[in-house]
């Protein structure tokens, strides 16, 4: 039977999980996978479980010097020391397994470089969509396709956050609030409801799913702090609801990556993952569409993807790695990124109550070259009324321009939302 | 780069997918994969497609015998003589990929040692859910997990009509028609209908998620044919969809493996599996719910999920084989086969108009240890009613202890249907 050593740098919410799994399911694993993996180290700067003394170090040097340790668990998150840390071990020839969104977005070419170099292995499942077992799935199984799109929920708290506002009719506010209090949301939730968190992933998953490098600089982002509990009775009005997603689409050279608000129909298959839920929707060519849903984060579904990295490393011979089309870091000699995409949209407007504002509102939207599926008035008081639009498919650059417009019109009390669809 | 030639044995609707991937797409392939595949020979009864006339080959041993074949590609479905072939190349030392479910169901202990014996690989990812990846899932990414339970639609075919039944109000024997029509149905759709497809593969998915044989003689099948657009009807008002689930639960030694129609509610994630796609929901012990969906059959998604066989074989140094607990073909010392599961039921029973038919038909679920959720009459004419009864959980036994009850009853003109419900 083999044995590999390991070591656990940090012991959060993720390093808890695996940790515990390595402690109660060692046998079962072993059974299985003719494979014991023992802890050799763990470190942290505190520790919460009850750990023998000679696994505890706080020195990244006893791990790196330690030539009986294989594989490496990052699972501190966030930039530093983690980078250093990764690039410390990779160089050591260590294989690193790491579910460090952040860190891998931004360093992906440095990071894959340094363990090239050293012939280390650097796996990192649980970086995108938590226990989903996406990006196995991209390289081992989804092979013989070109993939053409994603739709992906790839962040639990917005999710949790959304789900709560349709189902109970809340606030943004409150049901932020509310996640706050079930430790769904951050005390400084920016990351998650801003998007940040779901541009890291979807930089990485796209990059394997389009076999390129997609650097987070190229993917438009808008968080939901923004949508109102009205918007939400609105799209459900119209049969929709709304969802932060995060999509790319890639024809040939041609690639666009957004994570915005998005009003999506009932009967799609991402309109029923709920909670803090995740789901990624893909195309490729031959399989057509694929989904896979699971807990997108969480101490134990997150610790069972980086233990499949654990155990698929240990299997290995001779690690691979990104067969990326263009160089590593160097992307605009042959991808097109796309800002000027098409889709319908959800303009929510408060016009002033006066003779002939609907008509200037619509006849900007005419001389813009956006064409109006339909205008519902929602609430008419005596000196506003606020009416929605549905657009037929536009270019978002025509939407700015027509918005830019509004913004200057004196019977636009307020531009209240502009909220992008996909079917 | 490396060069591995293929030998594809049958040209049907999923041969013709493979052939014409490695025929329109091996330059991305190799790209991507750094890795050549070439056609060495097919073997048919007839050619639809335009195929160079050295590939041809009506003759097993041109194929076994020819030492430049790396990997057998069987796609021609049967028992035989596709067995024979498969294991004539297992012998020979040549890996096979298979799409073929019936086979493996029954004879995978004898292929496994075939494979075994000559050291050559055997992969059969196609063989259940078609086009989704999730056998490599089970085995390459969920390793961490010990899986408890499977619900899964597994069976387009039946999906299909269930779909079109529940969306448009027709009858079985209508929407059969239409699915034969549009070729989702075969001329004799029994190995669909009646649960067989499902049977085999969900012996294949059980096996490999439950790491333990379990055989089809284990599985308790029942088709879709006597579900009646009525029941799909009161489904409906009960907030429920009717589907053909393949359900396997393990808890400890104990393992249950049913196929059969199943009521679960609107919000259940399988519940807006539509049409002819699958999904497989598992419930791991790290990882909780996760959920794989997409085209569980057709030519390219098929292709796609036996084409993910041939590359990842073609990377793999040694090839590993089921790690089952108990041994091959030999179930019985070690695990129990659960028969008498625990369910909810929905019964609907045409009783004679005559005072005290409810009351007896009641008092024998009583007597039976089954209790009511809820009676409702349905239908109320002048010498009969039909009504609906939905049970709490109670034991199978007890159920068709009751149902056999309900026959020898003078009140009761018709056990209408039993199905059996899943939240």
């Amino acid at each position: 039977m083999k044995k590999i050593n390991v070591a656990i740098l940090g012991l959060g919410t993720v390093g808890r999980g695996v940790y515990q799994i390595l402690q109660e399911d060692a046998e079962k694993i072993a059974h299985k996978e003719h494979l014991q993996i023992f802890i050799k180290k763990v470190l942290s700067r505190s520790y919460h479980l009850d750990i023998p003394e000679e696994q505890k170090t706080a020195n990244i040097e006893e791990i790196v010097n330690d030539p009986d340790i294989d594989i490496v668990i990052e699972v501190m998150g966030g930039l530093e020391p983690a980078k250093t840390y990764v690039l410390r071990a990779l160089a050591a020839g260590k294989t690193v397994v790491s579910a460090n969104k952040q860190m891998i977005a931004n360093f992906w070419p440095e990071l894959e470089e340094a363990a090239k170099k050293s012939g280390a292995g650097f796996y990192f499942e649980a970086s995108v969509g938590g226990g989903i077992p996406i990006l196995r799935a991209i390289d081992d199984s989804l092979q013989a396709n070109t993939m053409r799109s994603i739709f992906a929920i790839i962040n639990g708290t917005t999710n949790y956050i959304l789900t709560k506002m349709t189902a109970e009719g809340l606030d943004y506010a409150e049901a932020l609030r509310g996640a706050q209090a079930l430790g769904y949301a951050e005390a400084d939730p920016t990351a998650d409801v801003e998007g940040y968190d779901a541009m890291y992933k979807l930089s990485i998953l796209a990059s394997k799913a389009f076999h390129a490098r997609l650097p987070i600089e190229h993917v438009y982002r808008e968080g939901i702090s923004r949508i109102t509990k009205q918007d939400i009775q609105y799209a459900a009005d119209f049969g929709r609801v709304i969802k932060l997603l995060a999509i790319a689409k890639r024809r040939g050279d041609d690639v666009e990556l957004r994570v915005h608000p998005t009003m999506i129909p009932l009967s799609h298959p991402l309109a029923n993952v709920l909670d803090s839920f995740n789901a990624i929707l893909m195309n490729g060519s031959a399989v057509g569409d694929v989904m896979f849903y699971g807990q997108g984060a969480g101490s134990l579904p997150t610790a069972s993807a980086v233990l499949s990295d654990v155990i698929y490393a240990a299997h290995v011979e001779k690690p691979r790695y990104a067969t990326f089309e263009n160089r590593m870091g160097f992307v605009s000699p042959i991808l097109h990124f796309e800002q000027n995409w098409v889709c319908p949209f959800y303009i929510r407007l408060t016009l002033l109550n006066v003779p002939g504002a609907l008509a200037q509102v619509t006849k900007q939207m005419g001389d813009c070259g956006i064409s109006i599926l339909s205008a519902i008035q929602k609430d008419a008081r005596e000196d506003e009324a606020t009416i929605v639009f549905q657009t037929y498919p536009a270019e978002e650059q025509a939407l700015q321009r027509a918005v830019a417009g509004f913004q200057e019109m004196q019977v636009v009390k307020e531009v209240g939302a502009v909220i992008r669809m996909e079917d």
